[in-house]
């Protein structure tokens, strides 16, 4: 049976609970190849002092090297909006789609992003939730990750 | 002795050829904080299997964890005009000035790049040289590194 977006979003949400277990700030992502998860990633920047792996990059970075004729088989899902980071690395390997989570409690350049992608906003509660009452506990380390 | 630009990419340009020497792709850049050297990056796609650590990327990694004031004061040289994904980066941490050692063998999204940063081009012929040479040698190797 093919899998919903939704199922996806979901898996990413689980990565981003995953990244919040360790202490982390929680946001998740997975690429999907062909119908199939081929990477998963959440943000690390208190895990590994990390000022470049978003939950996007964590994922591209666990996905390997892969071709452009791969990349333009993918969809990315990422629980939150990518940030300018994460979009220009969409971009540059054009990843033809980009699932978000939600887009209330940060909203990247998305408009520019759909010059290269199809973007479609799910807009999950369950996504929109974990981040704000994140943010709410952790205003600080939260502007940090977006470079306020 | 104030230290110029010029000095600036030269240690740069270290990054490349030890980037190089290691097997990889000759792209280096350092991080400048008050007219000191505060990080240093080369390009790891081969080295680690990368796909996010291009040679900025690589040197905000090893910066760590940057309060948005101390990026406020920083300066980024690359080698080379950065791709989407390192120009975004720069945008999401608001570094104010980006110095590029050349862009004629690949131009990055400079005009978008130039509404959030000012871009100094300084066209060093040791840097293009660098890169001219490595593309001709590997040219299936450098047209994954910007996603073709």
């Amino acid at each position: 049976m093919k899998k919903t977006p939704e199922y996806f979003m979901k898996e990413a949400l689980k990565e981003a609970v995953k990244g919040l277990k360790e202490g982390g700030i929680p946001i998740g992502a997975v690429l999907v190849k062909n119908g199939k998860i081929i990477s998963r990633g959440h943000n690390r920047r208190i895990q590994k002092k990390s000022a470049v792996l978003h939950a996007e990059m964590d994922c591209l970075e666990n996905a390997g090297r892969l071709t452009s004729k791969e990349y333009s088989k993918c969809e990315i899902y990422s629980t939150l909006s990518p940030c300018s980071m994460c979009s220009g690395a969409i971009e540059l390997y054009k990843i033809p789609k980009v699932y978000i989570g939600e887009n209330r409690n940060f909203k990247g350049p998305e408009k520019r992003l759909k010059k290269y992608a199809k973007v479609i906003n799910l807009k999950m509660p369950q996504c929109q939730k974990l981040m704000s009452d994140f943010i709410k506990k952790n205003p600080k380390l939260w502007n940090e990750d977006i470079g306020l």
